[in-house]
């Protein structure tokens, strides 16, 4: 296996599909295009793009398939009946759907003979195509690392490991980090808004406040790992006379407490089951059901 | 007003006093030290520093006095006996409370004569001393001015404006922020420990992405102070799908989903007020009450 310069071939052309065409052109890579509705290909044909007539021709025009379309099973719907075209092709599945999905995905692919790799987009379609970026992959090391050059002309590809749903259930993670911290993030705002600090004032503290926060992270991941969290940093029982300022300051102004009231519960939880004087990171235990 | 050389007293010694006096010392300023109890003091004498006998003496010992006690509540109760040895101080309190204890507080050290100023640590006692963490003021700018050379000796002083209470206020919108994230992360790590995957494996991708979120809220920041939140990049509508998919693979796995529950409820009170085209950052306009 190795990446070859017969390029690419890009199924699903929306928001996302067009962006990672766009970069692969960006980067020299012969690309060929197909969409369901022929009219997106016609801006990326424009751009250098083989804009192929059926998904016939675009599976022929290249060893490497990547698709990006609404979910698994349009992609499925799509790719049946030119499965016997697959075989011999590698095909890189960045749509999004649940790690089953991902590994049901990988056997099929597999059963026609196709290399597979399932992938997350760790980005908007404005952020493809940028080395920062990540792309997270799984499925088998091999098939990753011969096609490493390609992929990096999307942003910067990690290997999760061979198990092809890693890179979905990475993908829930990382977004539900996301949802969490930029609802702390307004949750904030709204505190310090109420007294007229503008969120363009209050946020790069906040950000730079997050790269302490990943500090805390670094240091809890081998506690949980270990299944013991010494509190000698900061404790649970600490943290909930922190949060009830927190809460007390919010409602004061008027602010929604849904979040640190939910947060706080599960504090007196991980504390009702013993973890008052351990670290934070004791709340994973009352996540576990 | 200029920082002199006759040195600091620090007032109240547990942990995070205790590293505030010896972050001093290493830095060469003459410290002055005095706690309630007087053995927390044995110690940073070991190092230098002067253990006063009295409270009176240690304010008598230096122009800057740093209290960092248990409460606003305590401190008061700790100077209201002394208040006449304040004239011509400055007052720096590192006391956890809220906006309106260190108003407060900052009018009646006004009353006995003394600059005031409020401050926030944004570290554990371990971090104090480090260049790249940030202690939080505010009070008067000259009077901050005047002594950033000395505060410097704790971390990176930063200061966000003239009325005391920023710096409360500012602790608690952060503190928000951080449980948010930390639960989050917690929530990412019991999903992807569910499959196996440690911790430590995930944390240093979950950690690069917030790197990537940090770029999302610097996006955010001014359409919250514009107040209008154009969806270009993700829309609430999107996030509500995406939400879904967190929460099915966490139920699979037996991971609590009280979080991204009422992340999800939250959105959907967003796109019920009509936000459902508009970008994550309309949320705010759900948790201002």
């Amino acid at each position: 296996m190795n990446t070859d310069d017969r390029g690419v071939a890009v199924i699903g052309l929306g928001s996302m599909g067009s962006a990672l065409a766009a970069a692969l052109l960006d980067s020299g890579h012969p690309t060929t295009v197909w969409n369901r509705s022929a009219e997106k290909a016609a801006p990326l044909a424009a751009r250098g793009a083989r804009a192929a007539a059926s998904l016939e021709e675009a599976l022929a025009a290249a060893p490497v398939v990547l698709a990006c379309v609404l979910d698994y099973d349009v992609l499925r719907a799509l790719l049946t009946p030119v499965a016997g075209s697959l075989a011999g092709k590698v095909l890189v599945n960045l749509t999004s759907g649940s790690p089953e999905q991902a590994r049901e995905m990988a056997s099929w692919a597999g059963s026609h003979g196709a290399d597979y790799l399932d992938g997350a987009i760790m980005t908007t379609p404005p952020g493809v195509g940028t080395a920062e970026v990540m792309f997270l992959y799984s499925g088998p090391d091999a098939v990753f690392e011969a096609h490493r050059p390609l992929l990096s002309a999307l942003g910067d590809p990690l290997h999760l490991g061979g198990d092809p749903g890693l890179a979905s259930l990475y993908d829930a993670a990382l977004l539900g980090l996301m949802w969490a911290t930029m609802t702390g993030w307004l949750h904030g705002t709204a505190l310090v808004g109420a007294e007229k600090t503008e969120a363009t004032a209050f946020t790069p503290v906040a950000i730079r406040w997050l790269s302490t926060v990943a500090v805390f992270l670094t240091t809890y991941a081998p506690q949980v790992d270990a299944g013991r969290y010494p509190g000698d940093d900061a404790t649970v029982d600490v943290q909930i006379a922190a949060i009830g300022h927190l809460i007390h300051a919010a409602s004061a102004r008027g602010v929604d407490n849904a979040l640190p009231e939910l947060l706080k519960g599960m504090m007196e939880r991980a504390r009702a089951a013993g973890h008052g004087s351990d670290s934070y990171a004791s709340l994973i235990e009352v996540l576990r059901k």
